[in-house]
């Protein structure tokens, strides 16, 4: 298998994008192919043993910076790595493409500026498997923040499609996040959206709350981009807020300094609950493509993980079941 | 100052109730009036020492239940301690009410049933004060769904008002929750109301994420009542998932179970953090009378700091300055 990953996309790249690419390539046997400025990535390739590693180097004038504006970089930056890179995977010279850099940037780039849309999904939307148990999906994650009831069920079927695909669940649960689990709780949008779901034939189990959803009660948590993003970020500053404030609880006494020594790999264990990191990155499902884009500030073990990712996607045929919709 | 607390509101109602009146009655100095069933009421009250607090009863023959639909309560349960309770403070035999009951119920009570809203507020809106660093208000909470522009800038005003009152803040600092701090992020509804806030001549920062609201960057953040609800509700879901997941990973061993034995004081200190019970309750801020939702799960101490809330907001003239808008 061919994965293309962005080197020039994650907040320190290309240090985490390149070493997160030859891990890949050694563990996962795939041919990694990095695009970004040729001689940057030499330099930076020369920094690692490429034994069993196939990894090459395809270059790009451009880079997608996160601070450029989405709509200014599908024609404004025509030889950036992300259009480089997803044309690579248009032609069929590799198969998935991964990127750290400017999640609205990669969007755009994706839908209008090289693979495009899957023909029957008006909103591709960005997927995300929360590191919380049972892995539930959270769609939309952040690609659409204004949307209507037909695009909340599309997001449903793609997001049964995954889940039951990449996880083996034969009839995900497919639930909307709302403020309430009766049916008479939720905003406008959720209530145009159940008649959908009901008729939709997914297994639509109702409405449920951010608590349950984090509990894994649901396979498929489906909401707008806005809320869904508000809710990803909101997890995360919760759960960053509250290691801190323990971390620096612990070093304010003796006794507790020594508790947290004593502890720590309980600690660790409980930060893997809600580190990111695990889960690697968010599939932007309805392009004609496999694209994953990971956190910013992801490291070389996350750029790693979302690169598997990209692979499983490809190796579970998601593109091909999201394209019979 | 008489408040007025409703005695059949909370999900373990009369008994945390009828106790966090007591105690409230005690600290405050206040007459306390319970709201409720006669007998029942008056057996509660027996098992309290009632030394230097002034509690009395009113009698309620019906009670608005959590199962309740808000439509159905107004007209369904004229009756109920909650239309009783709203009808003393309207008629000026009080100054304030607490309910830990239905909020949806209580809302309709307040809004349709007692008290009526202010005549220039469209919607009114609940806040409520998060128990993160700085205290900052989350307005609207869960009040309204479907907000339009013109609201979420009442919401602003509101806002604005209660905490330059209540924390003495002279131009408290207005920001919307948004899904990235930039001008161009956010929804159609933020974006619509983004130049509303601008000329509204109040201290408008701009638009926050949840990490900057939870560590306090601004002193209120606007938001309609779906996000907001979600968002509360994802604070605490994360906090109440990480908690229990550290006292079990904790259990697992032989020295982690010392380390937590050595950190409980640290522990408890990080508890706090994201605690609602030491915050009270969320006031329904626009309507003619001071009204006080507190969660349905509080114990006596959350109904002590709710009416301890309450008697705040009525020495502070909240209402007079919101009557002004």
């Amino acid at each position: 298998m061919r994965i293309v990953v962005d080197a020039m996309g994650s907040d320190n790249h290309p240090a985490p994008d390149v070493a997160g690419a030859v891990e890949a390539a050694r563990e996962f046997g795939d041919e990694i192919i990095l695009v970004g400025d040729q001689k940057l990535l030499e330099a930076e390739l020369a920094k690692h043993n490429l034994t069993n590693a196939r990894v090459t180097i395809k270059h790009a004038s451009q880079a997608v910076t996160m601070e450029d504006k989405p709509r200014d970089v599908v024609r404004g930056k025509p030889d950036s790595s992300m259009h480089v890179g997803m044309n690579l995977v248009k032609e069929g010279a590799a198969e998935a493409f991964v990127t750290a850099g400017n999640t609205g940037g990669a969007l755009a780039i994706a839908m209008l500026g090289t693979l495009r849309r899957l023909p029957s999904i008006k909103r591709p939307a960005l997927g995300i498997l929360f590191p919380t148990p049972g892995h539930p999906l959270l769609i939309d994650n952040g690609a659409n923040t204004d949307c209507d009831p037909e695009n909340l069920l599309q997001f449903a079927q793609m997001g049964s499609i995954y889940v039951s695909r990449m996880n083996g669940i034969q009839q995900p649960r497919i639930a909307l996040i709302s403020n309430g689990e009766e049916d008479g709780k939720g905003n406008a949008l959720i209530q145009a959206t159940i008649p959908l779901l009901r008729e939709s034939g997914l297994n639509y189990i109702g409405n449920i709350e951010p608590k349950e959803f984090l509990q894994g009660h649901a396979d498929v948590g489906v909401t707008d981009g806005f809320v869904g993003n508000v809710l990803m970020k909101t997890v995360e500053a919760t759960a960053k807020m509250l290691m801190e404030a323990l971390r620096t609880e612990l070093k304010a006494g003796v006794l507790s300094s020594l508790g947290g020594l004593l502890a720590r790999p309980a600690f660790r264990r409980v930060g893997k609950i809600l580190n990111p990191d695990e889960i690697g990155g968010a599939p932007l499902l309805g392009v004609k493509g496999v694209v994953i884009v990971a956190h910013g500030r992801s490291n070389a073990y996350a750029m790693k993980q979302a690169i598997g990712q990209a692979r499983r996607i490809v190796e579970a045929k998601v593109l091909d079941a999201l394209a019979e919709l």
